[in-house]
């Protein structure tokens, strides 16, 4: 157990121990440390609110100067229930009868406070350098709702008070940039409960940023070798039953829709649409190598519970690829891959990137040595890109092949997996997949499955949240604002023929010509997060010059429009 | 009834007379004029096949040759009655007795042969100058499959030898021309039964058609004022009771998928999401107008013997777009639309296009005044587009609104609608879509549904049928082939140096050095239809020179590869 999970943990009995202080009375749940903190669960006498936390972090404060030992006491399990019984504490009674008869029950005790609990444990209060209380929220007793509803009370502490600070400035940027809120900010999407949940709406603006990510995307694919196909969104249960879909994938699977008498599902992935073109015609070694990509949108059934803005959904749009070659050709296209996927990734502004390999999980399909051949396959691909410091996920493979997952590193430091390149035993087999080799004979020809992205929507999100919604100008939906000052004849005119200028040579903007002042025009670009803005007043007019602002930050610099061309085709590049 | 139908209506009856000749025991069904020919339904005392056709078809010159009069006789229904089972007609007798008592039955005899029917006729047999039998295909009798299956004949006849000639050469022209067959040649697209009839796979050659003309289709939107929207493929009841789908569509809907106890079902239209983009913040008049444009799929469904190739299917994309407007701005907007519509669908290679304004059914929504102001305003704005020849189609609109269909005439001189301009009186009601004026109170915006090309797998069956798989340059997913004469070093090197730098400038192509001879090599490219292929030997690899041939028809004309650029750069040019 990690230094970090032992002081949170002492850290959730400090706080149970200050509540007890203040709210005397109170029943105490469970109090774990989790992932970035900890929490504690109470049913206090009468409900407490957020506005309640300072005074109990005050509390804690004065526990923790008071530097009490944290001491452990054994009990048989007879004894536990009865101090449970005296001191009313009825969910730690209902813990500890599950506890198996014959073992030692152990309680933490810091002097007026003792505890349920398997420890271990900081030596004393005073070990508790740097924590903060953060929310208030409901939650079931053991997390069923047909159970007691108690207050759960989030908080967080690390071993310094520089590392506290640090999370927290952190958490607070993430919150700025999370992407549900900017995306309403920006009027980028939306989700409409009513109309279904996990579902996105792509507005005009993020539609936009979607456009040229998808032409980006397309137009290197072309460039890099791949043939684009399009595929149905829904298909008969005899190819799902064929994909196996159906017997190992159906609890993510939409139910199916009854036509002429036959079961149509929503695809929850575009490989088996893929391979009925391949096998639609008689496929020579000669044809080979394919690579077919498709923005194949598909839905997956999620809990409403996990669903997250545009990162967890139902339905969601995969940047989809699949390669079927000889076993000869994998090695370069697997390379080739590799090579694709870090200029993509570069390209859109993720420079650090991590390889995992994920070798064979205990059920899997496919013989040890063609595992073994794939994953060595995989790793002198990595290694032929210069690639040498990558990690073994052991056992983390599909159970159809083994695979390389690409994890990037965000603004604020977050990892997120994006590309990842699949190797598949299965569906050649299922499918009965061959093409006829130099031999003259049938042979089963090898399947990757590759995404960059991995689906838009949660790339969007990404995007959103990486760049604060700055997008690069190439990506900016809007890319200038013109703001006039007023509406007289000289400035709306010069207005118009620079708007009209830039948008022949390529950008994208708007001209703000309401009847607002001129600070509130500006604010609302800088919002907007626009990345130029032009404010034209009767000298720019009269000079035929544009005094500029870089994300509504005066820059104190006049162009001519010739100098604003420059700057935009520079600005235009991307990284 | 036009003369056609008396002419066609007669050779059905001559085409009876020989068969009762030919087959003595025939028992006969009925025989009408139909679009384009006539037929008739025959129970044979044995079956025939289309190889007796044309004996059928010699004995039904014999009964033109002797110019037989045609008289119409009259009889009561008893009379009629035991006529038909004297002649042992027992389909006659059951036709028969279905009709009024006190109607006079009216037979037509021509010689020894006599039918049942209403008439007219032509005056005698002799008088039908022009007709083929076309082929023999199964019918239940009255189309009920619980009854006897007849054999029926379909042949054709016209007033002139000349017009039956062009018809039939029209017809040929169509059936090598079929979008199905090519669509195979071509390995453009392919439907994949055993998934789900109606349902389109776009090979990879089908979708960089596609892809040309979605990349074609949104820049113009995005040139001419529209923004780009992407919404969900599926969609709550509460959806679809709203926007009255579930009340008058159901039957082509796809029927519902259940998930968290909601229902759920597969878009056939795009406007209710559009809708909810719209409804997801307050509206003011100065926001409008929208123009929202989507490549949405849509699923409908169609009974499985009405699904034709690409051009009726269960799946298609409309390219979709909604315009939300004050009623001031509604006749500068269509009109917009309408000179829209006419660039691209000129662009796209159709020049003679005819309009219909279609007006207020019986059963409709909104008032007459509503009605009247909208049809005055879509005919105006055809006018400010100086077109003055628009047909009136009387009570052909829409339940919720008037519209304009553009028609657009193929190679073969058929008529196919594309391009649809429709109001909607009954989605912003149903939807209580509201806008705020000038004057600070709410608003009904005005709704326009648009599409140009329909969608886009009957306008990709349409473009395939018109220029019978040759494409224009800048819209064939392979622009050119370079065909090597051997596999010499010199032969190789140069088509290689070719074929990067016409990649390099944008151009699609492949080389064809496949260990093939010659001829086989220019047939397969001119199979393929593709624009222009280069035939590269010693002598060009030496010289530098490129020998061309378009659509594998030599032209003797050698250029270099500068000259080939300009020839390029000009066919790129759209029509």
């Amino acid at each position: 157990m990690s230094d970090l999970v032992t002081l949170r943990h002492t850290a959730s009995h400090i706080l149970a121990q200050a509540v007890t202080r203040l709210y005397p009375g109170t029943k105490l749940g469970i109090g774990p440390a989790i992932d970035n903190g900890f929490y504690y669960d109470f049913e206090f006498p009468s409900p407490i609110s957020e506005d309640d936390l300072p005074k109990i972090e005050e509390e804690m404060k004065k526990i923790v100067k008071a530097n009490i030992p944290i001491v452990k006491c054994v009990f048989t399990k007879e004894d536990a229930l009865s101090k449970a019984d005296v001191t009313s504490q009825l969910y730690k009674k209902e813990l500890i009868a599950e506890l198996p008869e014959k073992d030692e029950i152990s309680y933490y005790t810091q002097g007026d406070f003792e505890d349920l609990c398997r420890g271990p444990h900081l030596e004393s209060t005073g070990r508790l350098q740097a924590f903060k209380l953060q929310k208030v929220a409901g939650a079931y007793w053991r997390g069923d709702e047909k159970k007691p509803m108690l207050q759960r009370i989030y908080g967080t502490a690390f071993a310094t008070k520089d590392e506290l600070k640090q999370y927290l400035f952190q958490l607070e940027e993430a919150e700025k940039r999370d992407h549900r809120k900017l995306g309403k900010e920006l009027d980028l999407f939306s989700i409409q409960e009513e109309t279904g949940p996990g579902l996105i709406y792509w507005h005009p603006k993020g539609a936009r940023l979607r456009h040229i990510l998808e032409s980006f995307w397309k137009d290197e694919h072309f460039d890099n070798g791949y043939d684009m196909i399009y595929t149905p969104h829904i298909g008969q249960s005899w190819l799902w039953e064929t994909s196996g879909h159906l017997g190992f994938y159906a609890e993510n699977m939409f139910s199916p829709m009854k036509i002429d008498e036959k079961e149509y599902y929503l695809k929850p992935m575009n490989c088996p649409f893929h391979i009925m073109i391949y096998k639609s015609q008689l496929r020579s070694y000669r044809d080979l190598p394919l690579r077919w990509a498709e923005l194949g949108t598909v839905y997956r059934y999620e809990r409403s519970g996990v669903l997250h803005g545009t990162m967890r959904v139902r339905g969601f749009t995969q940047d989809d690829a699949h390669i079927f070659c000889t076993p000869e050709q994998m090695e370069k296209e697997i390379h080739e891959v590799i090579r694709f996927s870090n200029y993509i990734l570069n390209t859109l502004g993720f420079k650090e990137i991590d390889y995992y390999v994920s070798t064979k999980p205990t059920k899997s399909v496919g013989d040890q040595s063609l595992w073994d051949s794939a994953i060595a396959g995989l790793k002198k691909a990595l290694e032929m890109e210069d690639i040498t410091n990558y990690k073994i996920d052991e056992g983390g493979g599909a159970f159809y092949g083994p695979k390389i997952d690409f994890k990037i590193k965000d603004a604020l430091n977050r990892e997120w997996q994006l590309s990842t390149i699949q190797f598949d035993f299965n569906l050649p087999e299922r499918f009965d997949m061959t093409y006829i080799g130099q031999d003259g004979q049938k042979h089963r020809p090898y399947m990757i499955h590759r995404a960059l992205l991995g689906s838009l929507e949660r790339f969007f999100g990404i995007l959103i949240e990486h760049y604060s919604g700055k997008f690069p100008f190439w990506l900016s939906p809007t890319q200038f604002k013109i703001i006039t000052v007023n509406d007289s004849e000289t400035i709306t005119s010069f207005a118009n023929e620079i708007f009209t200028k830039l948008k022949s040579a390529g950008f994208r903007g708007e001209i703000d010509n309401r009847n607002e002042k001129l600070g509130f025009k500006i604010r609302d670009a800088q919002k907007q997060k626009t990345p130029y803005s032009f404010i034209i007043g009767e000298k720019e007019a009269e000079e035929k010059t544009l005094s500029i602002r870089k994300h509504g930050e005066q820059e104190n610099i006049t162009l001519n429009f010739d100098e604003v061309i420059t700057l935009f085709n520079k600005a235009n590049c991307k990284s």
